[in-house]
């Protein structure tokens, strides 16, 4: 790892920091920049950011702006929500499941231009890191990753000023003070952590919140919405099939409006310490009821019960980096064998703050009213069978309580 | 099982149904019968099953009327919620928790009594009749237990009335008619099911709901509380300091009044059908959040993690009704051990129907603001190490993808 | 299930018990009766059994006698070897594997023929009648299937004997007196259990032992063979390649001569209680050391450790009889996707009882030299990273250290 | 960690490589070493350890040789093998459970002194460096580790050589050439690896067994022992009562003697690569057998089949260096409780490389010829009970194959 990297994929915002880090990659190692700017649904034109890298030198064939909205959700969000994934019981790992996909067009990228190394804005003490480090070298484990956070003496934010003045690097008049706190944002979400949210003990501002409404200022009358999933995806809102990328993108405007998907929460880093996030995930929160919602009366107990036993360790995978894994991989291609049949509607109820399933209808519904009935069955079950049932189960209780009152 | 039992403890509410079978138990089986009242917060008054069993012929020292609030919380519900134990993702085990109590109350009342068998009012079609039975047999192996549900032939209200009317069993006016669903509930949830509620695609009338006002009536404006947790359970509201059932009753009241732990579920029993729930539990929604918010800060990631990797099981044993049973008392011993540190107090948000954590803090806290801040951390976090730690971490996905590359 | 099967497809052995049933059925339920005999490797030829179903009435179309073995090996044996599964740590389940097969084939016949039930021999005791059952309800919810023996009043040895000389059926002469114990044999495994074997304090005699010699008889020098993988399943001994029937019977031969694969055992059975099983699997043995083995340098740590946490309950599932379950599948998914790159040939020690794997290699292999070796390694691996991986990976235990003293 | 440590405890063993260590700590950082020589039972004489470091310098008083067998066996060997803990299905850990003890002295013995650091002689490849560091920290956070192998310049044998020679450390002859492979030893097992056994592909010779003889030496004839546990440790061999550290060391003769518990294994190492071990655990590989089936019969199904699915994580644990953390310790507390009842006494047949389980009874068994028998029980198990047992659980597998037909 000791020689210099000759041409850099830098994955690249067009804001201050990774500005800096694209000149001070041409500074450090004397090596050509090939920009990539991604549109993952973070609510951000992209254009400024070609105007910048050309501004910055970046010869026109050497910036990619690309929209890979429709990438992420498909093939990212969706089959992460068939395992209804929740790190540490609450958190529905936007930031993490976006890093692979950047890693990967990063690696392609490098690939498509002869490039040796790729480079990520991404701090030494946090999880991106990681993540983006763990796919680049699952995807090419002879590429160099240049992580400028963890290499250069641009300690404080004056050494930070300092080198884009010395650069002529233009600074937005807004990022000449420190942020109250630092922002991730995708299609899936927007996080907010750091400074002014450091304190676990206080309540975050309502400044601190940009996707959504709060719950206060949300409708005062619920709204209904019905979503359809076809193998245990999406396809559907209120009978209209829509896009990956659209379905999400039309759940956070729901979910935006009632002030739902909120969560002020403190998780444990893979790296060793806990950190305090702000999240916000509107659509997502009503996607992981709707499809818990489906897979009520399409998932038998057996599948259902093995896919919650495995989400913990499905979940931890996803938030510590490890998507392209092949740990990952095996239980994917279990969680997906499970959706063959979860297809069907679900009908929530929106309300400040709050989304419920309250409604759910599938042809391929196992759920049996002849079977379940107060009323006569017809014969459908046999309520003598339960004593059988339960002797047998009762067995094993039988003798243990048999041997164990020996020792009392 | 074929000898007739000759003395029997029933599970007795006073009610309609149990009384029913208190009386098929004396002229069925001739047999003489004790019977049990508890309670565990069901907002019943109970002095009225004492007059009625005695109307029945039971002779005073027969019938046993016990508050076991305290006991219930403290020796059943507080030990699962350390779990944060949700069955099936969603729902709180309300009932499940109840039936090893009272199983309990009635072998040490039948081995009191000399009796030799117990009898309870769950049909043949349920959860509940497994988990009276595993228990009662977990916990005397020679017991008899009679399920009359599952033996007689009163297979239809109308000859359940007649048998009544017979027996001069007193039929309350509004019994003669059917009840639109059945009820359970006791003072951690109330739960309601069958008949009117058996189409899981119609949404639950509003006068299901019987324990919380709905999230449209509940008040304007938020109310902030503050719960204390000492070694994982909860001691104080407000920093109050309360006994275990006086807490979960002060929660039940904030939930309440804020429309708060109100679940539409589909889920799947033991006895193999699926069956859709209402559930409302309020202060138990407010106690799960609250115990997440002080492990958050708490519990260490590694114990964390496990806990949520075997809750899905712990939950499940649970449901099942094998709460006396040696894996469930394994995995108690594993979850008990982690909460040494869980100490603190938490701070909650309650607004028409939410209920979010918003603070926390503990002098057990692990959250080390000096390693996480994004200013300078005066050393305590040296970034490079993250390079080394990367780098072992993707060591082994490089050798895949090399091996892989091979046979592409 | 009130009303009588009109035509019943009987897993037919052809041996006296079976023949009894088949009598049984065709008097108790006047039923008409269609055979199944399997040759699943166990040894016995097959083409008395045709004769005895004939002397017993069965019209020639409806006697079905099938080889089975390569079906066995290839769809059962091999996906279940793939997943190293062991039974309570120690049961290559060799009868479990099999009875779905048999089911499997029960229920395409009844289809073929229209008929409206299966009939097997298992006793209400075991766990072999689950395995069927719950296969053929799984296969075909409608199917009827009867169980003479928790069915019948022949409840003693006498009763049978007495009911087959009273129809004529053939009596061999060995059957007269009571077998010392109950045999299962296939092309995996034999089993016996029950009877002399019941005192799980006493050792076996030499004569329970019919599949294999003892280590003791076995040659005094050992043998060496190869065994080849291709994507988990074994497919070439010494170089030769072989059908998966034809390994698994040349496995056997190997290990039979060197007394490989004795195992004596107490289990518990699905239905309550524990067993005593002498189990001989010669061939199996040796296969699940040489995937072991081959799986040590072709399968990524993190897939290994994901299979291993997984292998239990996969074990359990199939012992249980849940093979043909949703869960099961899942499993196997994930297991099969692990087996990718499981290709490649080990090196097998055979002596006196025991199988060792001493070498593998494989085009696949991740093994790699130039990390591991203790010789200068050219800057494959930089030591300096580990100083980083260990701090991290010890953060939050010194977070924890620094709590706790503060509680001492 | 930028300031030299003070005064260091070494982890000492008084060969080369720690004679090297130790002073190379003395001259790089001018430090007073203390040195700790732990009897583990590696049957090597401590003495010499003493009279070299003496003759290095070191003050008697600084000079620390333990027996802690006993220690090591009752509190880390013990727990460990309650669990039928084996690393990746193979691996007994003998190596991995050792260092927490060696570092738990090592911390207690720098707080003795005042010292601010400890120094072990572990490599940057493998294992052991993070064992002994995890462990270190999560016991002292405070303090500093010493790894000279990661910091030094002395990075081939000669250069080893030449800093013996120029500080006077006396190379005894056998050392000057560099040894076949390099070799671990205590009371559990021996471990070899490197170098001539680099190479997975080729059988290891029979000059890198050292503690066991071959199978094909030892005993033509079987022997039998019995070992007797209470709740889940061995307290006697053939009725005679002994310490753990005794009995470890007699199931070690024993298993020498017999050519027991050799292993040719590769394995995953926690740092990201594969490696080829030679492992003999003779005493261990007997006790694993005599668990295994003293659990057979004292341990219900419930729990085992708990352990058995937390068994992998566990072990993992115990081999990555975690066994100073809280998850190890909440599985140890699941696994200690199921022990409570593991008492009784096994029969075990030793004969050339294999110990097998042969017989096993306990006043705490739960096994019970009543209800398994094939003759007449009594009442004990009603055979019709597993008619509902088995239509109860192929319920759901019903209502699946219904839905299923029909989206074929």
């Amino acid at each position: 790892m000791s020689d210099a990297p000759k041409k850099v994929v830098l994955a690249y915002s067009g804001g201050l920091d990774t500005s800096i880090i694209l000149k001070w990659l041409q500074t450090e190692y004397g090596c050509e920049v090939i920009t990539f700017t991604a549109d993952l649904g973070q609510g951000e034109e992209l254009e400024p950011a070609r105007r910048k890298a050309e501004l910055l030198g970046i010869r026109p064939e050497n910036i990619h702006i690309e929209d890979l909205r429709e990438e992420f959700v498909r093939d990212f969000v969706f089959p992460m929500f068939r395992a209804n994934a929740l790190y540490e019981g609450m958190y529905l790992l936007g930031t993490s499941i976006a890093r692979p996909l950047i890693s990967q067009r990063l690696v392609e990228l490098a690939h498509q231009h002869g490039a040796d190394a790729v480079a990520h804005g991404a701090t030494g003490k946090g999880n991106d890191q990681v993540r983006f480090e763990l796919s680049a070298y699952a995807l090419d484990p002879a590429i160099k990753v240049i992580a400028p956070w963890r290499e250069w003496d641009l300690t404080s934010r004056t050494k930070l000023l300092e080198f884009a003045e010395a650069n002529q690097i233009p600074i937005a008049k807004d990022k000449r003070g420190e942020a109250p706190f630092s922002v991730d944002a995708n299609l899936l979400h927007t996080s907010s952590e750091g400074k002014a949210l450091e304190n676990p003990a206080e309540e975050a501002g309502a400044h601190v919140y940009q996707r959504t409404v709060s719950p206060e200022e949300a409708p005062d009358t619920p709204e209904y919405i019905e979503v359809t999933f076809e193998r245990g995806d999406a396809v559907a809102i209120n009978g209209v099939t829509l896009s990956p990328a659209s379905i999400l993108t039309d759940l956070n405007e729901y979910g935006r409006r009632h002030g739902i998907g909120r969560l002020d929460f403190v998780e444990n880093r893979f790296v060793g310490m806990k950190s305090r996030g702000i999240y916000e995930t509107p659509g997502g929160t009503i996607l992981l009821e709707a499809h818990r919602g489906i897979e009520q009366i399409t998932l038998d107990s057996g599948a259902g019960h093995l896919k919650d036993s495995l989400m913990p360790r499905y979940a931890e995978l996803i938030y510590n980096g490890f998507w392209f894994s092949p740990e990952r991989e095996m239980l994917q291609a279990a969680i997906d064998k499970s959706q063959e049949h979860v297809t069907g509607t679900v009908r929530l109820k929106l309300y400040k703050g709050s989304v419920n399933c309250v409604g759910r209808w599938s042809e391929h519904s196992l759920y049996s009213e002849a079977h379940v009935t107060f009323e006569d069955d017809a014969g459908a079950y046999d309520q003598k069978d339960a004593a059988g049932f339960i002797r047998l189960n009762a067995l094993r209780l039988k003798l243990l309580a048999n041997r164990n009152a020996r020792f009392k």
